[in-house]
Formats: C-alpha cells, sequence, structure tokens
C-alpha cells in the first residue's frame, strides 16, 4: 500500500524506482512544443494567486468545472480569484483519474510544498499559504519556475507574422540562459475557407523581417501587397528565415484531416486568388489549397532542416453558444473520429521520393491511430537519422496515465523506443512542467517492470541510456538544440 | 491465489474489498434501462426451471451455444429445457474469459445458493436442485427476486403506441413498493424505410392516451388517422404526454449512426407523406426524416426534462438465413465500424444553441468511441447539472470485464468519473441484476487500485461518496427518480 | 524480480507455469500460415551464418535497423553478413518492448543455447558461436529445425499456377515425416487493375495440373488460352482440384479491404476483358470483378471444404523510393484504416444465405477490429462445427506482447475461447516457431490469471483441455489435417 504521490509515485517495482531516481529526475527538460507567452518570460511574470496561475488560462479544468455543474461566472466569469480558486477545489475530489487530478497536486507539492490533497476542507489553507509564497518568493515568477525545473530548452508557438522581438530579447539577455526559442505554426496561411483569410494575407504583406522589434509589426514594412501565389511563397520563405535567423528549428501545422489532393500550380493560383477577394472556396479547392501550402512549407522545413509537426484529428469548438462567447481554447474540443492515415501516407512519401521529407512528428489526437502512426512511421527513414519519422507524445486528451503508457507500449512494439523524443507540456501554464515528471514516472514504471519481469536483461548501461536518450538526449539531437 | 469468485470476487487490493462490501453493496438499485416485460412483473411470473429463467430469451447465451457447434434445435428449437440447459452447461467452460461465465456462476451463487461450477459433470444436479427451488420457493417469483436485489427503480423499454396498462397496474398496486416505469423508444417512428411505416403510423393514429388500459390500444381511440406531419408531431406530443403522466423520465433511440441531414418543414412533410403512402423513400430523404424527427423528439424531451438516450453503432441481423427464421434479438447482430461522432456533435450542438438540449446518454457500440464520446460529452454542459451529457455504461458487447473498466476509464481520464450515473442490465431476464453487483466490483477495484497504489489520497468520505453516488444516487439525480 | 527470459518468461502465476510447462510446452506444432520456401525443406537447406538465417529476408528486423539510421547497405546491400549482423546486434538493445526483442533471444536460446543477451559487446562471441553450430550440426538445417520444434504440420503460401512438385517430392520422401502442404492463395487472380494481369492470365492459362513437377511449370500445358470469364473460372476450378490432391485444405487472401459490390455475369464477364485485353479497368469494375471472384473462389471453398483464410487491411508499400529499389515484403507497409467490416458482413451472409460459407478465419491488420470481429464471427455458425467464422490470431504488427494478449481477451470476452485455433508464424524464416512458444506463453500467463483470481475455478481437466486445444488439436480439427 503507497502512499499518497510520495516520492515513489507511479513507480511499482524496483528497477522503476531506480531508474527514475538515479537516471530520469536528473536530466534537464526540452519542452519543445509549449503556446506560453514569451513576453512573460522576458518580463520575469509574477502571479498573483492560484487562480491566476492555474485557472485563468487552463480549459483542462474548466472543463472538469463545466462537467460539474460550476457556474461559468465561477470558471471564466467576473467571480472572485478565491471563489474561483474554491469552487475548483469543490469538484477536484470527484475527477479521480483524471490527470489533472494528479498535475494539480504534483504542482502543489513541487513548487509550493504543499503535501496535503486539495478538496473543500483544504481549499482555504492552501490558498493562504500559496498566495504568501508567490507574492515573496522570486523563484516562484516566471524566470524561477522555469530554473527550478531545469528547464534548458522551451519552444513557443508563434504566427508567421510574429515578429519575434520578445524571442530577441530574451535571447539578448545574459542574466537567462535558458533558451527560448520560437516555433513556425501557419495555421492561418492555409486558412483559405475562413472569413478573415484577405485579412489575414494582408497582415502577412506588412510583416516587416526587418522591424527589429522595437516597432508594432508591420510599422515599417516597404513591401508589396502579396498579390499572388508566388507572392504568398516569397513572403512565406522570407518569414522563415526571419524565424530561422531567430533559432526556429521546428514548424508546427494543426490540421483536422491530411487529404491527398494535388494540383497544379495554375489551379492553385485561380483557387488563391479567390480566396484572397474573400469569394467562396469549395472544400475541394480548400483542400487542394491546403495539400499545396502544405507540400510547399514541408519542402522548405527540409531544406531549413526544420522538424515538421503535425497535429491532427481535432473537432473544434463544436459548442457554438460557449464558442461564440469565450472564443477558441476554452474547453469546447474534442476528438474527431476522421483518420488522415491515408492522405498522410501519400503525403510522405511524395516529399520522399524527391528527397524532400523533413524530420516529422505526427500527433493524433484519436488514440485509436496510435498503431498505424508507428507502423506508418517506420516506413519513411533516413541513414543516421534516428526515429526521422516518428509518433510524438500522447497528445492534449491522451496525456493521461493510460493514455501516455498506450502510446509507449505502441512506439516500442510497432517501432525502436530508445529513438523516443520523449514529452512536451502543450501548455499555456508555467507550472505544468510537472507533466514532464509524470511522464517520466510513468515512462520508467513500464521499462522497469520490463526488467523485473525478466522481458529485459537487467542492464544498467543500456536501460539508463535509453530512459536519459527519451528524457532529453533524443530531443536535443532530433531538433539540434 | 484467490477462490473462485468468493466473496472477493474481482477485489484484488485491501481498499478495494473495503469499497465494495462496506458502500458499493449496500446501496440499493436502480435499473434505468432494460427490457423485462411489465405484465411479468405485475402477474408476478413463477419460473419453471433453469431454461425457463435463463435459456428462454436470452441470446448472449446463444451466441456461445451456437459459436460451438450446437444445434440450433437445442438452442431455440423443440428440445426439451433439460436438454437445452444441458447443452449450455456442455459448452460454459469453454466459454473462459467470457462475462456470461462469470454472470452464470453469479446468478446460481445469489439466488439459487449453488457454490459449484456448472460444467457437464454437475448440470445434473444443479439442474435438479434449481427447479425445486424455483417450484415451492416465492422469492424466486419476479417480484422475489426483484425486492431480493434491492432493486428501487426499474425502467423498462416502451413504443410510443404502448397504452402503459401494466405499469398503471403496478403504479396502484401497493403491495410491490418498486417503482416501475415507462422508457419512450420511438424507433418505428423513424422507420420511414421500413416496410410496415404506413401500418405502423396507422397504430399510432389508434393509440388511445384516455385509454384505461383495461381495452386493448386503439379500441377506443376517436382520434382521427394521421395525415401529415403536423398531425405525427401532435399525436407524438399527446403520447409523450401520457408517458410522463406514467412517470415516464427517459427516452432511448436505437440507431445505426447519426447523419447531420437539417431539411426544411416543407420537404419533410413531403418526406413523410411518401413514406405514408408506402412509396420508396431514398436514403438521403431518410436520413433527412429521422434526424428532423429525432431533433424535434430531442427538444420535446428538453421540455419533459426528460433524459436522452442514444444508442448506435450496431449493425444488426446480419445472418439473413437465421433472422428470416428467428426474427430479431436473436443473436445476429454485430459491431458495426461507422462512428456517428461528427453528426452527434452537430446534433446536440443544434440544440444547445438554442437551449433545448436534454440530459444525454450516449452509447456506442464500438469501444473504439469511448475517448470520443467523453471528450464530446464534456463539450456540453449546464450549470447546476452534473454530468448533463455523458456516456452510458460499457453496452453490450462492451459489458465485459476489459470493456467495463476500459470505460470506467476513459470516463475518469476524460471528465469528471464522480459524476458517472452508473450501470443498467439492458436485459430481458429477472436474473441479470447480478451484473450490477459484476459492475460494482470492477468499479470498486479499480478506484481501490488507485489508492493502494499512491493515486488518490486514502481518504474514505470522499472516496466512499463516490462510489455510492456512482452505484445509485446519480442515477437517481440524474433522472430525477 | 525475475530472470530474464528463464523457463518462466511471462508466466507470472503458480497456475500459469503449470498450464505452460505440463500442458502447452508439451503440444506439437501446427503452423498454419507461413511463407516459407518448401524447396529448401525437401532441400535441407543448411544455413552459414545469423545473417543469412536471420537477416537475408526479415524485414521486421530490417524496419528496426532503418529506423534506427543504420545504412541500407548494411540492410540489404553489399556488406558482409557479418556486418549487417553487428549493425543488427547494436540497435538491438535500443528496441526494448519489440517482440523482434524477445523473438531474437528466444531463438538464441533454443536453437543455439545461447543465453546472454545479444549487444554490440556480446555480438563477436554469438557470431562464432553461431556459425560454428550452423556449420556442423545437422540439427540446424531446415529439417532438423523443424523437428526439434516438434512441429507435425506446415501450411505453405502458394500461387495458382504452382506445379506443388516441392511439396510432392516432400510427400513421397519417406525420410520425413512432417505434412507440409500448399496454401491456396490467389491474389494475382483479383489483380485486374494491376499493370501484369494479362501477363499472369496467360500463366494461368499454361499452367499444367498434368505436370508431374519435374518440368517447369506450363512447359507441357495442352490448354487452349484463357479468353473468357467461363474460361478462368474453369481453369481455377482444375488448378484447386490440383491443389486438393496435394493436400491443400486452405486458401488465403490479401485484400484491403471487402468492398461489397456484387453484379451480372455479363458485366463481369466484359470488365474481365478489358483486363485480359490490358485496358484500364475502373476502380469500380476493380472492385466488382474482385467481389465476384472472391464469391466464387469462396463457394468453391466450400465445395472442397476448404478453410477461408482473410487478411485485410494493409497499406502496402508506401514508400515509393525504396520500394521501387527493393521491391514488395521490404517493410514499407503500415496498418490502413480503413475498416471491411460491413463489406464483409455482406458478404459472408450471402454465402450462408445459400449454405456456401466456408470455415472463414479472419484478420485484420488493424487491432481496432478485434472487437467488431468476433461479435461479426459469432453471427455465422455451423451446428457440429466449433468456431465456423473466428479471428485469426493477431497478425502482424499485433503479433506482439499486448497484441496478442488483446486479440485472446477480445475472442474470450466475444466468443468462445475454448474453440480458437490459435498460433501461426506468417513467416519467411525457419527459425521462428519459437513465436508458437511465445504465444502459448502468454495464453497460459492470461488462462493461469484467471483462476489464480478466482475467475475461473481451478479445474485442470477443463484448463488444461482448453490449452492443449487452443495450442494443436483445434487448428487439426477445423483445417482436417
Amino acid at each position: 500500500m503507497s502512499k499518497f504521490m510520495d516520492e515513489d509515485f507511479l513507480l511499482t517495482g524496483k528497477t522503476a524506482k531506480k531508474l527514475y531516481h538515479n537516471c530520469a529526475s536528473k536530466m534537464p527538460i526540452i519542452d519543445y512544443h509549449c503556446h506560453i507567452d514569451p513576453a512573460e518570460i522576458y518580463q520575469n511574470k509574477r502571479f498573483a494567486d492560484l487562480s491566476e496561475i492555474w485557472l485563468s488560462g487552463d480549459h483542462y479544468k474548466w472543463r472538469l468545472m463545466r462537467a460539474s455543474g460550476i457556474e461559468e461566472e465561477l470558471i471564466t466569469g467576473n467571480a472572485s480569484n478565491r471563489e474561483k480558486f474554491e469552487a475548483f477545489a469543490s469538484i477536484l475530489p470527484r475527477a479521480i483519474g483524471n490527470p489533472v487530478y494528479h498535475w494539480a497536486h504534483l504542482e502543489l507539492k513541487r513548487f509550493f510544498d504543499i503535501d496535503i490533497p486539495l478538496n473543500s476542507r483544504s481549499a482555504g489553507d492552501i490558498w493562504e499559504a500559496v498566495s504568501q509564497r508567490l507574492s515573496k518568493d522570486n523563484s516562484l515568477r516566471a524566470r524561477g519556475i522555469i530554473k527550478s525545473m531545469n528547464v534548458k530548452t522551451i519552444v513557443t508557438t508563434d504566427d508567421p507574422t510574429d515578429s519575434l522581438r520578445w524571442h530577441k530579447k530574451i535571447a539578448s539577455d545574459d542574466s537567462f540562459d535558458v533558451n527560448v526559442l520560437p516555433c513556425w505554426r501557419p495555421d492561418m496561411v492555409m486558412g483559405i475557407d475562413c472569413d478573415n483569410f484577405p485579412e489575414y494575407i494582408q497582415k502577412l504583406s506588412a510583416a516587416d523581417s526587418n522591424n527589429d522589434g522595437t516597432s508594432a509589426v508591420g510599422a515599417k514594412s516597404n513591401r508589396n501587397s502579396i498579390k499572388s501565389l508566388d507572392d504568398l511563397k516569397s513572403v512565406l520563405r522570407e518569414r522563415m528565415n526571419h524565424f530561422a535567423e531567430n533559432g526556429c528549428k521546428a514548424s508546427d501545422h494543426g490540421i483536422f484531416e491530411i487529404v491527398y489532393a494535388p494540383a497544379f500550380d495554375e489551379e492553385i493560383s485561380a483557387i488563391f486568388k479567390n480566396g484572397l477577394e474573400g469569394k467562396t472556396v469549395s472544400a475541394d479547392d480548400a483542400n487542394k489549397f491546403k495539400y499545396y501550402m502544405l507540400s510547399f512549407l514541408a519542402r522548405e522545413y527540409s531544406r531549413l532542416n526544420w522538424v515538421m509537426q503535425l497535429h491532427y484529428g481535432v473537432l473544434r469548438n463544436v459548442n457554438t453558444a460557449l464558442h461564440s462567447k469565450l472564443k477558441a481554447n476554452a474547453g469546447f474540443d474534442c476528438i474527431g473520429s476522421a483518420s488522415g492515415l491515408a492522405g498522410l501516407a501519400k503525403f510522405l512519401d511524395s516529399l520522399n521520393i524527391t528527397g524532400e521529407l523533413p524530420k516529422t512528428l505526427i500527433f493524433s489526437i484519436n488514440p485509436n491511430d496510435n498503431e498505424a502512426i508507428n507502423t506508418l512511421a517506420a516506413c519513411f527513414t533516413e541513414e543516421k537519422v534516428k526515429g526521422k519519422v516518428q509518433q510524438g507524445s500522447a497528445w492534449w486528451f491522451n496525456d493521461t496515465y493510460q493514455g501516455m503508457k498506450r502510446q509507449l507500449i505502441s512506439f516500442a512494439e510497432n517501432g525502436v523506443l530508445g529513438n523516443f523524443i520523449g514529452m512536451l507540456t502543450d501548455s499555456r501554464s508555467f507550472t505544468s512542467y510537472t507533466r514532464h515528471e509524470y511522464f517520466r514516472r510513468i515512462l520508467c514504471d513500464l521499462l522497469g517492470g520490463f526488467i523485473d519481469t525478466g522481458r529485459y536483461p537487467d542492464d544498467m548501461e543500456h536501460i539508463g541510456g535509453i530512459v536519459r536518450d527519451i528524457c532529453y538526449n533524443n530531443a536535443r539531437d532530433f531538433f539540434g538544440f
């Protein structure tokens, strides 16, 4: 009988404990995909209280509260931060088995030395204790948190129009030695079927790569407007170079499904023109445009030696009523059933034929795709590169105890687990680096279990190497940080 | 090493045992979805032998017998009840790992104090012992069984044309204090692509809500025939009121897939007219009609504060040869691959936009849908309501040890397990209340395991509350029994 | 803490050990589906070294090497056998959790008495030791390996044009008493959308069933060319009789998806004519032709009392660049997402209606299909036949520890596990009979666990019978070997 979330949390066997405490816990963190705001790092943000740091932007927690009948006023509304926190505390014990239950307690332990379960009875004391710490302790400001978690590299998520001024400022600040790098996320460029497409392309035209970061985006742009497909490609190339100059090593795409829809340049030119003029673009034409742009960009990634990340399958904003009120990323997304695998296979193949397939990470929101992805990934390899195409870590709704275990087992059974580049937070919160701990414990428990049950030799050199590589080294080498 | 199905069956840890014996086993049963015949409850049916109570209507058992090469004569044919029982006993030990193996032995233990495994050697003795008990013991008649299992509420499954006379009789019988409530199941109303649609609508026209239950349905109906869509909706509203007056709190739909197919009233009127006249209705038109009717009914459920149950994905009657001979529900259904999730999401959203989404339980026959359903459910919430939209318990083919465990884990990892309304039997048999025991043991084993492995605090107040809620309180509050 | 792969490998409980050592390990092997070359059995092939026996044809191992960045030169290229082996040894420890890791070590143990883990440090010693044994020990030639593993029956995979001369030679060789039987695999007959279809049909025309096996296929054929659908069917019938005369009891089909596409004979005749003339055949027409031929063949299988094996869902040769270089079966296949279940259900039903459904084994490459397949299989039964339609053992990418466990649990929970015909190798290698051992250990661990946890009575008569049946007896009876 184990104690609640003690030092051997999730570590059931002797070898698992050894692997975690001697190998995994000692490795630094590379958070290769997240959504935190680099400005808050540069400005070394101080957080007022647990609601600001925990609840103000975390739709995982909002979903649990809403599902429990908590009023929106106490979630995203005008209630006080303390009331919101107490509402969250009141429902948390009911979320038994949910990763948020573990994440919340890991964060309370690691950052605030709170060692009692959070519930309605304990909420008041915890609120007070944490607020006091946050108001005084500099190690609980943004940079302190990052340093205390031994984070070496953070990769944010950035629109092509971004000036990257905050990344530049952080890079030139000698007092902070963590790499904070941009990631190229051109979803808006693909959105030819979105209302704001012409407006976005206008904004892209105005994005000035010579801007030094001190003036607003586009303020000094002396470039002409994007009027043709060639213009678009040329501006995108320029922006990618701008990203590369600022340390970018990765791109990221959020797509519902990869539809294989090759078309001639002329056709795409015409479709783009229609989109630019605000005309309605058919679903077929939109698919052609998206496939064309994705292929164009992938070839550029190959040239730049960037990693291509593909996140697919999410059905977004399914609750129209609350989405209208609260906008995107507020907790109204779910797992879609469509799988982009056949299209994805042809897409990867078309790039590979010409030698222009970049290193690729595949993330499906549907856990049923694990096996298909891992078997597909193994079809695209490159000499001297470990795991050139591979499944990314269990993503979003799969970032759970069972979800991570299933992803690891599927990766191992259908590929070479030793090549896996491991965990990321995908988070908007500064305290979620403990998810790396959560992942590492699950990883060590799985691998330690293999040894304890005679399924792998008790050979600490090999197994320790694998653990350290998955925790840190593989990501460093894969991205080239 | 545990003994075969002893008092700690399926309970592997200390806390699991405590939770089951102290909390779960003491809670009454709400069987919120089943297919038993209320007449048999009113008439307090006596069963002649184990074949009558076990084999006469149980296609789960038939499937195991057929798959083992047993002749149909010994399954649904003219062989004697004893021969049928012995045929079943002969193959049961081969069905290791099948839930029927456990259900059968749980039933033998709980109702007949039989504590030896059923097989060809023991079949004779068990047959004799049980037949004797059945012939003498009043506690083994329908009402006795129900009372002995601490059942508080039973919800049957009823066609809109049903007079509900048996429900009324039971309600006014002071000697029996179990609630036996109807559930509105309008599948025939949707069946515009079925041969018997005009005939069914005729029957619906004749259903007389003023009928006092003593005369046959429609005998005294003084209503005009249904001739238009408006007529249909008006009669359905009248019938729903009739159900509501007789304690109905829930509807149920069996559908293959929810196809999002909105259409104007005029179009639906025309399609309905074609259907009524026995004309062929195209697949597209049928989808439009079904989507329209489902939306209409859902809005009525919202008005009546009924729960909407959606059961989808079953490929029915796939064996034409045996289906022609034995009719529906004889064991020739299987899991279909289509998933109604995208259509389902739009359907729920369209109701939610106008504030007319009723409480909803989603059941897919395909276990691969677990995660998608649980993430979708969390997108539709209502203030003050716990788990307004939620996945129903593991259904039919999923009602197995692993199937239930997977459903519980998916519910927990993607939602708030404390809101789950728990188990039902979905059964045609009076002895299957032990499935609630089976479920509760699996639930307690899972939750107790969380505590024993340090994944949840050893806090009996919270965990005991969760167990009691999932076993009973949540269903009571959700349906408003 | 267990030792690495000792005698109780994968056997966690007392009963599992008893079941494996007393029952499973003592049963002979029927390898009812593999890809080994009967000529090599007849000629009693001697293997030069570990690379020849292990690496020269094993795309499972190639995939692990490629995914780890090993150069193709060291995989399928011109490097020496020893260099290839050392390259494989260098990456194997990274493939923790992959079945190849276990298979490789089981093979080293069982055939070569090597009891140390294979890695870069041990590779040299192992290479030497194994090479010495291979060069001297006759029990390590093809026939010796087969005999040492207690193999009673081997079923190869053969094209309809095959003369079966090697099968005949083996059958008439009194010094070797293992049955080596052909399996009818007519994939090329279905390939009307393949470039080489006319050429293949020409080859089929020339296949001479009266050929005594000493001359090349077709050398003496005195049959006219196939010019019509009737000719095709008549030649196929003749070839099937030829296979039957040589001991064939099973057919096998590799298909992407079963599309239900019934059509009239006249239509199929015209489509066939187009195909024969090398004209382009539309996807719809190809589906009709394939469905027609599959139905025709299935009816013949029923007449011949052959087992029909359906393998579906593989996305083949997805890497065009390497496929062009290395041809098929070189490791560039993956799990497709499409599921043939609805079409499959209609196909089985159409055969069953006329009483022409043969015994059928269903293999999907997508593990998500497990439950659907098992529930479908139970819909098609025959009196006196155990498990007439059933899921085949976990196939290819699913042939892993978890994959096999999941398949067994799904089979048990949705059917009668005692009817399962068990494992096969599906292999091109002579040393992979240890996969039967791997399977049997997993099976015994699962079933033993049921007893140790009180989920099945401690009744060695029944459980021992089930184990022996799944290991051997069921396959023998199902195929009629």
